[in-house]
């Protein structure tokens, strides 16, 4: 039983402290950051500065990246180094690219571009990523909320939906250590994925592979190859992959690269071309030079999970401790990624983030994980333990532990009048 | 008179060499890259990653930019830092998302997205730069020819057709040293374009001012402050200026930027949102060190120019003994810039391309600098001098001229016949 007036009592003490502490983004701590140095003075002079072709990547051209990180993404995603594009420092602006295509110009021949739709909808498997959200918002595509289950999201939901509305043109998937919820998609679902058919012949799935090598234990989750397993049904032109170095390297100053179809690469380079000469190839130098190898990103990984896990770790244990009896309070134990996703009693989660906010401790917005960051019961909350250094964590825990019980307090009082 | 023999004699002659040289498009030569070595080492260790303000550069966020490439673009372009966007490497990456945005959202509250139109319209000042007409195709947006006189474009055109047409909704405006001219706007024409009364409320001017410190010689051209001017009659919404630092330091590697009211830039601050969390800081970083002033980058632009002077200067002198005698040659001496423009007889721009191409001369394509690739009268080529080294152009301009000539020849003879 919840003892309120402690808990009240627990609370102002550490609002007195008036402490700033943030949970909210998955960013990689400072500590995280210096361990990449090496990146800095990997280029240092002028004649370092040519790619394996000869290509001076100080100066225009190289629409398509330079063939060491063409070569390296596809090594990582398991695709052919032409089926990847190397891009600038955000996975999220290519998105944002593909999308701004498809609305005006459509995403294949004889198939009419979005805008011309009155209305288009995207799925979201629900909890999921706010800014794949906020992108649909912003383009005018309707949401559609399918539920993220424990291997992935309701295939049988997903099938319905896109063989009966040709109206439903793409889907959202994180599909490994998936934000927020760590979900990893299992291999079946992978499968029904690669066998999807559409109602809408320029259907697209934005695979955001977004952890692919963010391991955070000895027992990683193993992801299917999406273009493997889709190339057997010749279905690979459904896919767009993504990932990024930006939680490798440096988050603000990292590559990011998108991976499809032959088909599909050949036609956004067309496109691309009217946007840009090249991204910044100088970069995507200082990364290949760093990374030559998909064993060298596996070892900077491994140096991520040393100062990552234990933050983890850190919140485990304080919130068995801590919320380990309460009903209806479960957290996620995700093998990699940068989130814990927490199930608090329904309808207060977005209380659980005002007294943080009020005690000094800045949680991810209640509800946006969900479309419109509508959260339907009020009961998802998404942790952001990397940014944090441990002193600051064991410091945020015990508060964050202390507003959901008297949120669930407040609840019960309510439900009790 | 022009002997057709021995000038086709003279080709063979230079063809049989098998020499490949390129003079297509307007990029640095390797001499000018390797000028800037001082930026690769400017940033080498963990605790020189942070800006001013103490942002940590590596890591995500600062949407908007660093505080001092904010200031110092807006030093160079004589606006405010509030009134500036630092972008990626890109400024028509800028230019292409500022159109993308407009054909989806609109530019302002109340006016309509520009796809909703059936047909919308952009002033196209020519001869003009390639990739801003092909932006314009690319969104399928009508282009009207306006002719750039010396002073800029033809003002009595450009205001009789905005002023009458509001699917008229924006004008490409290379204000200093356009592509592929050379040409300055006079203080009347930026005066007569603050002074502009679009019927359409969203008209935009791309002001592209990609030239702004590109000066060739003692006398160069002076820009008037076209924010300064546009204030003066509560005009300056309808301006959006872009620049880079793509012709400074690297070309493939360097910081663009735009600038514009503030209305229109908390406005692009809200929309960008949902397109990427923050271009790179790192580079923004890396530029702001090894450019703290104007004066810095002044003293870099003095280094340029002397590297690129000479083969202006070359080319003057092989141009006046070759082709000065004859009729309908021009070409002009721009006082910045990367462009020398020549005007030939008629009909006669393709061929000299076709044979430069057949000798091992790339030349940018004719036409090239036209709405649709369609030079009116065939009679524009645009020479970019910049990328080859000195003794390279000494090869490629008599090859140059003779190609003229010889096109020249067998333009006479088909007349004659």
């Amino acid at each position: 039983m919840l003892d309120y007036n402690a808990l009240l009592a627990q609370y102002e003490t550490i609002k007195a402290k008036g402490k700033k502490l943030d949970m909210s983004r998955g960013k990689p701590s400072p500590e995280q950051l210096g361990t990449m140095s090496r990146i800095l003075t990997v280029v240092t002079h002028n004649d370092q500065c040519f790619s394996e072709t000869g290509t001076d990547c100080r100066n225009y051209g190289g629409l398509e990246g330079i063939n060491e990180m063409r070569r390296l993404f596809g090594n990582l995603m398991g695709v052919s180094m032409e089926q990847v594009i190397v891009g600038g420092n955000s996975s999220l602006n290519m998105m944002f690219d593909v999308l701004a295509r498809a609305m005006l110009h459509g995403v294949k021949e004889g198939c009419k571009p979005w805008c011309k739709y009155d209305q288009i909808s995207f799925l979201c498997p629900v909890p999921g990523y706010d800014r794949h959200f906020a992108m649909c918002e912003f383009f005018g595509i309707n949401m559609i909320n399918v539920p993220l289950l424990k291997d992935g999201p309701d295939m049988d939901l997903v099938e319905k939906l896109v063989s009966e509305d040709e109206t439903i043109k793409g889907i959202w998937c994180v599909p490994k250590y998936a934000n927020p919820t760590g979900t990893t998609y299992s291999d079946e679902v992978v499968r029904r994925f690669a066998q999807l058919k559409p109602a809408a012949k320029d259907f697209r799935v934005f695979w955001d592979n977004a952890y692919i090598v963010h391991d955070l234990t000895d027992t990683p989750d193993q992801l299917l190859n999406i273009f493997e397993e889709a190339e057997k049904y010749g279905n690979d032109d459904l896919f767009l992959e993504f990932m990024s170095t930006s939680k490798i390297s440096y988050s603000g100053a990292g590559i990011s690269c998108m991976a499809s179809s032959r088909n599909n690469i050949n036609r956004i380079l067309q496109e691309m071309k009217f946007q840009t000469i090249g991204h910044d190839k100088l970069n995507q130098l200082r990364h290949s030079k760093v990374f030559r190898t998909v064993d060298d990103v596996k070892a900077q990984m491994q140096v991520h999970r040393s100062i990552i896990a234990p933050k983890f770790y850190l919140l485990y244990r304080v919130f068995e401790e801590e919320l380990g009896p309460l009903e209806n309070v479960q957290w996620t134990k995700p093998n990699g990624g940068y989130f814990i996703c927490m199930t608090l009693p329904n309808g207060t989660a977005k209380r659980v983030e005002e007294l943080a906010a009020g005690a000094g401790l800045v949680l991810t917005k209640a509800g946006a994980p969900f479309p419109y960051g509508k959260d339907p019961n009020d009961n998802v909350l998404r942790i952001a333990p990397t940014y944090p250094s441990l002193n600051e964590l064991a410091e945020a825990a015990p508060l964050l532990c202390c507003c959901i019980k008297l949120a669930i307090c407040e609840r019960e009082q309510i439900a009790q009048k």
